[in-house]
């Protein structure tokens, strides 16, 4: 693996999609597919998707197409999700419990939420779906004793590197930061933003500037 | 502004940072700051941020540097988030709801939520922060009624397209999705996606691709 070509955060980005995409035409029973059937469905281009799939080796047979189950299968283990994480969601308040319960978030999609954190009055000691919320002071200790591999971190913004650092610190592997700010860390640990605000006013953005607005793209 | 260059996705997407750096920095109560203080704080080079901004008319003075507060102010323009829009959200399981909490889409931020839609009978008829949850079938006729610019979509993925066809029909101008499924929609709405499970899987990648990981970009 270690030889394969380095790939493209656009290219990482669009396997969700063929996975998602390979799900709904396994679900209706179909057993193979061509780049150009998937493209009708994704509205990239069979090239595009051809091109894709070869960065992982290239599944397809010239004029048979790919096999649905066994492509779906493998872009599961190139995402990872063939495999379970343990998880720790810091700050439950709406976001971080919207994301706690969020059904692509749970233990059947392969992530155990192993401990959720606070530092509110009204929510640490409450139990949630079989979790304690903890108060954020335990974090450092739990750490030690917990294997953490995601941490999700949807705490007030002025918070966030602070407890990010603990995260590092802590040997936590990847950060799903919820927080609106650009957090500082090694690049050991993998960031992955979802900032909302910046999402809202791309909206705002084109709405205002229709011209510029690009369309939608799959 | 309809002879302005078209301008590209990643500016756009860069706005909301420099309108969020710029805040932090006007809080502090610095005045003004050069092309170089700005690159130090968000970590992009000075001559990004002058040609970013220079999409826009270019603020700035050489040998001075940019007006904190103008700038601030007139990027907020360019976002659009001096003006108010009406929203509605559709669907309020947790996701919607957190979205409906959240701070940064509220009246004080400009954005007035006009309706909240679900088909839970044991949410349907609830109120919420002062807004009736209504049922989803009562949506068109409340569209004809009243002007709403930005939908919040976070139903099931089964009734997102659906449910998007009649917001076009409705004259809604923006929809902002957190359903995991590429809407099909005229370029005349805009669309924003924020996909979740893409956001999750892109992370998962990193942790078992740690080679490819391009680290954190401001």
């Amino acid at each position: 693996m270690s030889n394969k070509p380095r790939v493209s955060l656009a290219v990482v980005k669009r396997l969700p999609k063929y996975y998602r995409y390979l799900g709904l035409i396994s679900d209706r029973g179909i057993i193979r597919v061509s780049s150009q059937e998937l493209s009708k469905i994704t509205g990239l281009t069979a090239s595009q998707i051809r091109q894709d799939l070869n960065h992982f080796g290239g599944f397809g047979q010239q004029g048979y197409g790919y096999n649905v189950e066994e492509l779906k299968n493998e872009i599961e283990k190139i995402i990872g999700i063939d495999k379970s994480y343990n998880a720790i969601v810091l700050g439950m308040g709406n976001i971080g419990q919207a994301i706690y319960k969020y059904p692509g978030f749970s233990e059947n999609s392969g992530f155990n939420i192993v401990g959720l954190f606070d530092v509110d009055k009204n929510l640490v000691g409450k139990t949630m779906l079989g979790n304690k919320i903890q108060h954020i002071d335990k974090l450092e200790t739990f750490l030690k004793e917990q294997k953490v591999d995601i941490a999700v971190l949807s705490t007030p913004t002025e918070v966030a590197q602070e407890l990010c650092d603990i995260l590092v610190e802590g040997n936590v592997k990847g950060i799903w930061n919820f927080a609106s700010l650009d957090l500082k860390l090694p690049k050991s640990v993998v960031l992955e933003n979802v900032h909302l605000d910046e999402s809202l006013f791309t909206l705002t953005y084109y709405l205002n500037n229709l011209e510029d607005y690009p369309g939608t793209k799959n």
